[in-house]
């Protein structure tokens, strides 16, 4: 499987963040042709200590390769670059991981 | 779901790294009680630019608080911290996340 994820260090405003994350962001990426799951995961500790890197963290999931370079090539997948370099300036940390 | 994110950045020995964390590790993870999945993602890029900050992201998932908090607390996840200290010292951010 292959994956795209967005680790989003803390915004200064969460509550304004979650709204955009939620209201405008999520409904693009799911637009996204050939995602196959979006998984959204809320951070709720570091066990190690210190504060926590990121307080969320998506995963975009693609059944392989060839559906993954598609969807990255699609209008839909550059609205929704567009949206987050507006909104996650600075926040974001995008990674391609394959698993298995 | 409940999960336990342990994220690595890269080794200087990568090779080494990834023996004791195939041959040693990961047989001692999978004996934690209650662990529902374990997925192993490499990553291969960072599509922002600059080096990624991990080179691999291991998740550990649960059904539910009750089972994570249980394993958590048994002796096969102590085994498998003492382990995870000893070759993983500096290089490893742990996170519990939620997702749904």
């Amino acid at each position: 499987m292959k994956k795209l994820f967005a680790m989003y260090a803390q915004p200064a405003d969460e509550a304004a963040f979650l709204r955009h994350y939620n209201e405008v962001h999520t409904p693009l990426v799911e637009k996204i042709p050939g995602l196959a799951r979006l998984v959204v995961n809320r951070v709720q500790a570091a066990p190690l200590g210190g504060e926590p890197p990121y307080f969320l963290i998506a995963e975009m999931h693609f059944a392989d390769n060839a559906s993954f370079t598609q969807a990255m090539r699609s209008p839909e997948n550059r609205a929704a670059g567009d949206d987050l370099a507006d909104f996650a300036q600075g926040l974001v940390t995008l990674l391609v991981v394959e698993d298995g």
